[in-house]
């Protein structure tokens, strides 16, 4: 059975936190999370297909990335910019999705990579946004369960030794 | 004498608010706000000296200045990462201090600039924090005075028609 993810968003707070342990020392899955090729195999849930329109994984660095059906059909895109990378524990970055009505709707989001003993490792993702409101309306998506599959998409790639 | 600047921080909240009037087009309070070679005009309160390590005020630019005694003593250096610049009404950036003994205490910030009528402008600026922690302590750190202090060398710079 998959490891638990956990979600926590505490009521009137304009923050989630993402907690999901993974079965693969840190590097592997700080390295999944930071390089293009391999969020690509496990970042989109439900046969979504994700394509970058441009990765620069580093410091002071930028992405933008769409989910499609693989054809005309766009399901979203995200933009943001990486703020720092101190691998492997930690990534900074915003992220904010494209052609909503109101602009400026970004969000700081922090990747925490905890070392745990047995080559286990916990992630930790901070979501902080610009209101409570903002928050909810993520929280009322359901984007959870998108974030479940991808976990355990990224779970099988660590187990079939994909990421090395 | 000087419009007034009005921070708002809320009790158990990530984040705080900083509104200011200036008497002239939104064109070059935005300017004054997003051109380097003008920041370093007005950016450091009470005699201090700034210097930009870089500066690349664009969308998906990164930029880091210093503040100093224009000698041996460094006061503090800041970096941040620019998310969007939609002229001439918002700029997203983070801006994190450097060397603190905690790493990642990045902190997201909105400038808006609203126009008004009769040629003037609000400024809004909204930090978002990674915890109301952080947040107090900013609170605490009388940052206030030394924002009151370079938004009055702004009017300045405005009066003397140094921005154009």
């Amino acid at each position: 059975m998959a490891n638990p993810t956990v979600v926590t968003a505490e009521p009137n707070r304009q923050e989630l936190f993402i907690t999901r342990e993974f079965n693969a020392p840190r590097e592997l899955v700080f390295k999944a999370f930071t390089t293009p090729e391999i969020l690509l195999q496990f970042y989109a849930p439900f046969g979504i297909k994700m394509k970058f329109n441009y990765a620069d994984f580093q410091n002071g660095g930028s992405y933008s990335w769409t989910h499609s059906d693989g054809a005309d059909k766009i399901y979203c895109t995200f933009k943001g910019v990486i703020h720092e990378i101190v691998a492997p524990e930690r990534m900074i970055q915003t992220a904010e999705m494209e052609d909503l009505p109101k602009g400026g709707q970004v969000c700081l989001e922090i990747f925490t990579f905890e070392e745990l003993s047995n080559n286990k490792t916990k992630l930790i993702i901070q979501d902080v946004f610009r209101s409570i409101e903002d928050r909810d309306e993520m929280v009322q998506s359901g984007f959870e369960s998108g974030v479940v599959a991808i976990f355990e998409q990224l779970d099988e790639l660590l187990i079939e030794g994909k990421i090395r």
